[in-house]
Formats: structure tokens, sequence, C-alpha cells
């Protein structure tokens, strides 16, 4: 079960941490488009083409029934969670393609472990689930905030490798992209949210909480991917400054890693064969 | 987090699996009687003292807030999990107390890893949480009858330790009682459930085919009881050809458990005292 390695695309492996190496986000840079094929015209139709590619995946994913697939999604606010799903997972038939977009916990959340909500909403077999955030928070927002000591923060992430082994050894495929996008970006996204009234659902003044602390932010991300970067579970670091690029990027990585199971139709049932439906 | 273990009973230890030793449970006594007060008589009130005194302190468990509780029961068929549950827990508030009957997986339970409908009973803070069997069933029958290889028997060993370890570090205690009868009391027990109808329906015709393969799974507890029993999530092994010294002991040990805790109530509010109800 360690298919989502053995389909390692060779422009990818660029954008992945290396065992026992140190992460640092500002040498990776958020504007790059390894994945390109020239002008943004053709990479918007890669998208389309790979798109219609995936959804073709997605139903021998779910006829065939031995794996489950885990996407997880990660990013500052305004990197482009949202538009990777409508752009990527959106031509995917709804009957095996699930996202779950996780909030803050509520109270009977935080009065059990914290991956308790988050178990409860893996794929079963043959489905797809797209986590928009995910258990990452965890070790995000807490050991930023100081809400967890380092000793906890250093548990949770062996807690994290330890679920995703479990995972992975019980038939489930984990993917996970971290969208890398620049502060500069992010001020120019955040201010089109507020300039615009139709985008003023989107924005959230606890958004500008989390800009004031880009930095410590930067650090955890840096933290995590290096510690939770495994054989089992691995991140891919998506330059996410174009919109366009990060879906034909993310759309690549996820049909390599598809195809990469070796998928198939059961085997038939001769017996079905000679029946005649009157 | 390591309360459980500092509560260490000095006649409780002996029934411990120790450390990377090998568990020989033809070695252990079903009829021995460690924890008695001497006649049948006194160990009933001390029993039924106990679960008063239990009683009492899962009052204070629920008031504090600052732990969960899971009691794993574990044993073969008519080793009396059910009696422990009435004898032991029988007198604490349904308010605070649940039992999980764990019975064989459905089909959305069978699509996905076998710990994602146990994860979802874990207790909440302040709850206690008793399972009538457990994840352990995992680690049993699909050995036992060949459903799984030795690798995939090793990875669940290591994973049910990494889920428990994640438990413990997250605020849960966790404790596990394997209840051990011999051969021939399983049988006057199964045959008592045959002979008297209104037993029928706690008969079931597999319980005739476990019993066939009682040294299999005598074989697959030994290696439960020693990959499984760790700091965090210690077995103990009641011999349990009695049933009233089955409860005294389990009692006892929980007792000294609950007691480990230091539990107190919230600090009361300064301002609350002042408030005149009208």
């Amino acid at each position: 079960m360690q298919a989502a390695q053995s389909a390692l695309h060779p422009r990818w492996s660029a954008w992945q941490p290396r065992a026992g190496q140190a992460v640092s986000l500002k040498d990776l840079n958020p504007g790059a488009k390894p994945f390109s094929l020239g002008s943004k015209a053709e990479d918007k139709a890669a998208v389309e083409a790979l798109a219609v590619e995936l959804d073709a995946l997605q139903n021998l994913f779910y006829a065939d029934r031995r794996y489950k697939l885990l996407v997880v999604l990660q990013g500052t606010d305004t990197s482009g969670k949202d538009g990777t799903i409508r752009g990527v997972f959106g031509r995917m038939s709804a009957l095996g393609v699930h996202t779950v977009g996780w909030k803050a916990p509520t109270e009977p959340e935080r009065a059990r472990d914290y991956l308790w909500r988050i178990h409860q909403q893996v794929p079963a077999a043959g489905e797809i689930t797209v986590f928009n955030r995910s258990h990452y928070e965890d070790v995000l927002v807490p050991p930023v905030n100081g809400w967890i000591t380092p000793e906890q923060h250093r548990q949770r992430l062996a807690h994290i490798n330890d679920f995703e082994r479990m995972l992975c050894e019980t038939g489930t495929v984990v993917l996970k992209f971290m969208l890398h996008i620049s502060k500069d970006e992010q001020r120019q996204r955040l201010q089109e949210r507020l300039d615009d009234p139709s985008k003023h659902w989107k924005f959230d003044r606890s958004d500008l909480t989390a800009r004031a602390q880009w930095d410590d932010y930067q650090r955890a991300y840096e933290q995590l991917l290096a510690a939770t970067h495994t054989p089992w579970a691995p991140w891919t670091i998506v330059p996410a400054d174009s919109k366009t690029h990060r879906n034909l990027m993310i759309a690549t990585v996820l049909r390599a890693a598809l195809q990469g199971l070796q998928l198939r139709y059961p085997p038939g049932d001769p017996a079905l064969e000679k029946i005649k439906v009157e």
C-alpha cells in the first residue's frame, strides 16, 4: 500500500520535503510553474482535459473498491483550497467523492481527542474524500497561539504519523497538498475580498490576525512538513500564486497516483453473461 | 497521564504481563483468588461496598472533567463480561457511564479501517466508557481463522498501541481486563445455558466453534497480552472462575486507578456564593 510513492512524477519530487531534512518555505518560489506546458491557455486546456480523465479514474476507483483515497488540502487563508476543489474535483461524481470542510471544533469534539472527528470522516472503500483543512490545523493554530506545549506539539506530530500509517496499512492512499502562496499574493486576495461586497462572506476578521502571525505560521508549516512527510502519506508543496498552474499540478499528481494503483473493474461473473433479461 | 500505572496495587502486579516477556495463560490459575478477604460472604460484602465507593468516585470523575476513562473487558464466551458490568458498574449513574457491546462489524464498518468504529465510541471528558469486547476482537478472530496474514496481525498490534498511546496522551485513562476462565468452567457455563430454556437467548452456535478453537484463542490472547501491555494502557489478567472474586478484583483495581488520579471538584466561583436566589 505505498502506491502513492511508486507513482512519483519526476517534476514532483522537487516539491516534496526530503526525509530527515528541514523544509525552508522561503526557498520555494510561490510563483513557480514547474508543471506548465508553456502558456496559460495551454495550462487551462490541460486542466480541463485532466479533470475529465480524473472523472473516469474516479469511476474506476469506485468500481474497484480495493482502495480508499484521502486528499488533504492545507494552506493559509486565500491560498486556493476552495478553488482547487472546484477546478480539480469538480467533474467527479458526488457518488464517490466527498468534501469535508473543517472549522473550529465544537464542544463535543473538544471533549474527545482532536483526531476523533477526523477519523469519523475518513473515506470508505471506493471513496475519495477531500479534506478542506484537516487535522493539520491542530498542529498549526494551537502551537502558533501557545495553546499547547512543545511536548504536546511533538506528541501530536507523532500521533498524526501513526494515524496515517494505520490508514495506509488498511488500504487508504493518503495524499497531502500544501498550497504555498506569497505574503504579497495573500494581501491582494484579501484586499479583493474587502473591496467587493459580494465577496465579504468569504472574509473573516480572524484572517487578519492570522496574517499578522504570518512568519509563525510559515515556521509551523515547515515543522509539520518535515515531520509528517512519510512514505505512507507524502506531502506535495504546491506553488499557488497561479491558480491555473496550482490546479494543473495537483491534478497531474493525483492522476499519477491513481494510475499507479493499477485500478481494474472487479472480475466479471460468467454466469451473468448467460442471463437474458425478458 | 500515566495515572493508571502509579496506582499499582501490590497484589495486582502479579496478574499483569511483564514488559518484554511472553505470557503463559496455563501458568495462571483461573480459580485463584488473590484479592479474597477470606470467605465468599466477606468478598460479596466487599464488592457491594466497593460498588458504592465507585459510584461516588464516578460522580467526582464526572465533575472533575479532566480525564476520560476507557475500560476494556475481554474474555472468551461465558467468561463473565456482562456479569462484571452488572456487578462492578451497576451502581454508577448512567449520566456518565456508557457501555458499548461490540458485535461483528456491519458493512459500512468493514468498508473502513477496523479502528474507525472503535474511535467513534471513546469516552468524552468526564465520561467512563466500558467496552464489552473491543478492538482486541480484531486481533483474535481474524488471526485464529486465518483471515489476516501474520504481517497484518503484527501491524494491527502496533496500530492498537499507537491508538491507545494517543488516547492516553490526550487525557484518557485506559484500563484493560482479560477475564481468564478454565476450559472446564466454560463447559459448565455453556451447558447451563443449553439446559435452561430461559438462557437460550445467551447461546449462539458459534460459541461451540470458538470452543473447538480454544487453544488457538488462548495463544492469540497470550500474543496480544504480551504485545499490548503498555505503560499507557495496562492489562490485568483476572482469574474469573469465581464470579464474586472476579468482581472484587476488578472493582479494587478500578478504585485504585480512580484514587490515583487525585480527582477534585473544579474550583468554586466566589461570585456565585454572593448570589441570592429570589
